[in-house]
């Protein structure tokens, strides 16, 4: 593992916070197998039935009733951290453990900028945001559908979002599960492109299997988990949870919930396939008992996400949570805030793999060019956050501290020299000037200097390099499964 | 205690985030001993050195070395918690222990509002200031200088704004610290108002004692100090460190340096009058290299921020830091990142009295009105926090996990009415509503909504009732005062 891969993905050797006693934890684990043993959980899906049910679990109809000791028993059988292969290697990322792993927001059908505002989003704002994410040094994953190329026909756009994470970026990045089909695409051209030997070995795709809560795994889902799990591809598993609506408006209550949840697609992936990567994921938010709209940035869900976190760790599996969540429209004070209320949670609770790092708005409606630069350097931030204190004595400085007379100042002595480069975060974007120097600049706000970021960045990028031998194999392949779908 | 104080005031009782390891602690104690004895501390008034010297410090010239054995004699003598009393006893807050004070932004010379923009400020936003953190129910503390007043004579309006926190408001406030004079003034008001007995049992001030860092304590505060201490009014001993210009660069050496001061300030203090309140300060920003400003937000803050907290609790005192700090102009994203950079450690942290905690903008300069809003609507989310999960029965909602199908709902539910009034902090101001909703009202950003809310705000004020014989003896001497200072 090179030096470069090193300074890329923070591993978080701090303490973690630790928000429940270790009663806590038991309690929330009982009722959770209470719910697993007399609530069950629906699957929608009779292959997955049948697997269910060789393995020893309950079904009745479409309910499956898990006991505690199958719950257990295939619980242990996930890795408690696996490494998922990026194309150039030192961009592989370890998921689980110390190990912290950085990737852009998903799923929105809006972009915005603040030349053109909110619209719909296209293929070129997915490139454009993979672009971003390939030169952040501090997004470490290239994502999934970062935005949904509304432009292109919707049977076939997987096909070019996949290219696209293949060619713009050399990192690590998410497969399709809007149909098993898909899924399979997905499968291949990872295939093609690290070969049936490796990712065999270790995953190349990390894919986002939602469970549409409270309770349930829709048929579309099941069968996108079964084809990553029987390819040994990694999943992750999400109860959608907002505390209220879908889930018991009381914290115990909706992690029980979402406990139960994730552990049963855990465990049916543990059934599918013993060792497949998978990730405990949460995405837990409250609603706003006004409009019923979902609230991000709650202080409830601050809670919610250093439980859950606490939670994983105890079945001992990587953990996904976290972002920078707002409910703003706008990169405007608010969207920062709300971003912040999650963002330092993940920090602090270690999660592993925090889907939504940078560029969510309106509760994840839009994607934001400016909220994603400003949130990479937040990202930054926590990274040199992750550093902790060094207490080795060049730090203490006890030279500098002896020499400089009181009222005296630092800035000159050897120790600062010394120092200087490496003490601080270099920001890329916060304005720290004084009044009189921003007001000669032109009062530029964040979304202002964030917008002309953007076209910075983009007007610089270059493409990584990229074997034509395996862009060939994907594309042919891309090209075929086009045809196919047209004629279909 | 009545009830509305224990809501007002939150008690901490979640888990402390302690970045530091014990060993790690003693180190930063053992380097602090080593600056205290052997590089010393200038104190720059002939008065305090006597003190020192009579209660066995080393003295030279101005210089003082301290013992590690003064240094433990001493500290002992502080109390670990202590009383603020406020002219409504329901309003009176514990400084210290599981005890949480927000109070408002201290000292700026400039307002901001969005018609006017910033503008030298005057009596006008200093009362303005006064009443919305009166009226807000997550401010605890009237605070100090909430913003100059600089309409008024320099020499008389500490007289005007202490009359304005005790006319406008009646939660507890702090003393001057201009002047030794200025200092008297603010006791004599406190003993008019609270009575001679009452404020020796009980500081009705907390005054704010900056360190001229490095190592040296300028005469103004010492006697400042001196003044408050003898008439048992507490202080909060602040050491002024910016990392790279005011103390070393490197964070160890920082925090040597800070609890070097803070100790030295507090030992004096107790020599002073053993067992006066006392609060251990800590304001340590860091320096952005390019052009030697204060950068307010930074990681390496943050990591500080955690451990200064530790040091202060291994000394057992109570702790002064943290806020809602921002290096911006305004109340864009770039100045919530940072508050929050800022403000969820300081909750993690358990710091005990929170400055700044509402209202800071462009390092300090200037106080602005919207962020004032939102800061506060942070402060009732933090202060939500401190209520942690609660693991009782009715909280886990059995009965409601059970009751609602697979892919139903829950907002009906018996147990979903039984909580939903107290489930989840109400916001005052963030907006929740949809895009097309936000569109229809005139697609607000934050601070125009929170304009809006500041003119509701100052437009529903009344004034707490004050009982008008103190208040007589009150202003008679502050006009008796006035015609002194006029003639001299």
């Amino acid at each position: 593992m090179s030096m470069f891969r090193e300074a890329l993905q923070p591993f978080d050797k701090l303490p973690i916070y630790e928000l429940l006693t270790e009663e806590g934890l038991e309690k929330i684990h009982q009722a959770t197998m209470k719910v697993l043993q007399e609530g069950g959980i629906a699957f929608h899906d009779p292959e997955a039935l049948k697997i269910l049910k060789t393995n020893g679990a309950k079904v009745e109809g479409e309910m499956v009733y898990f006991g505690a000791e199958i719950i257990e028993e295939f619980v242990a059988k996930a890795p408690e951290t696996f490494t998922q292969i990026a194309r150039n290697p030192d961009r592989s990322v370890q998921i689980g453990g110390e190990a912290v792993t950085f990737a852009p927001v998903y799923g929105p059908p809006f972009a915005f900028d603040l030349e053109n505002g909110r619209r719909s989003s296209t293929i070129q704002d997915f490139e454009n945001f993979v672009k971003l994410a390939y030169l952040s040094p501090y997004i470490h994953h290239s994502g999934g559908t970062i935005v949904e190329p509304n432009d292109l026909p919707v049977n076939s756009r997987h096909l070019d979002m996949l290219l696209s994470h293949i060619v713009y970026s050399d990192k690590p990045f998410m497969g399709s599960v809007t149909s098993p089909q898909n899924a399979a695409d997905s499968v291949e051209i990872v295939r093609r492109l690290f070969g049936a030997q490796a990712i065999q070995e270790n995953p190349a795709l990390l894919s986002l299997i939602n469970v549409n809560s409270p309770r349930q795994f829709d048929e579309t889902m099941l069968k996108a988990l079964r084809v990553y799990a029987e390819a040994r591809q990694a999943v992750i598993i999400t109860p959608f949870i907002m505390a209220g609506s879908m889930a018991p408006i009381t914290l115990a209550g909706a992690l029980t919930q979402q406990n139960a949840e994730a552990l049963a697609g855990i465990v049916y992936t543990q059934m599918v396939n013993p060792g497949a990567p998978v990730v405990y994921g949460s995405y837990l938010s409250t609603v706003d008992m006004k409009t019923g709209a979902p609230v991000f940035g709650s202080p409830e869900s601050q809670v919610a996400l250093y439980a859950s976190a606490q939670i994983a760790r105890y079945y001992k599996l990587p953990f996904r949570s976290g972002g920078t969540y707002t409910t703003s429209k706008l990169t405007d004070a608010q969207s920062a805030y709300e971003a912040m209320m999650t963002m330092i949670p993940t920090t602090l609770a270690r999660v592993n793999f925090v889907l939504h790092a940078a560029g969510w708005l309106e509760s994840g409606m839009t994607a934001g060019y400016e909220k994603f630069i400003l949130d990479c350097d937040v990202l930054g931030m926590m990274q040199k956050f992750y550093k902790g204190i060094d207490l080795s004595e060049e730090e203490f400085g006890m030279d500098a501290l002896f020499e400089v007379e009181p009222g005296g100042h630092y800035l000159g002595t050897d120790h600062t020299m010394r120092n200087f480069r490496t003490a601080f975060y270099q920001t890329d974007i916060m304005d720290y000037n004084d009044y009189t120097q921003w007001d000669m600049e032109g009062r530029k706000d964040s979304v202002q200097l964030a917008n002309e970021r953007v076209k910075d960045l983009l007007a610089s990028y270059e493409s990584p390099p990229l074997d034509e031998g395996k862009k060939d194999a994907v594309e042919s392949f891309i090209a075929r499964r086009k045809q196919e779908l047209e004629t279909n």
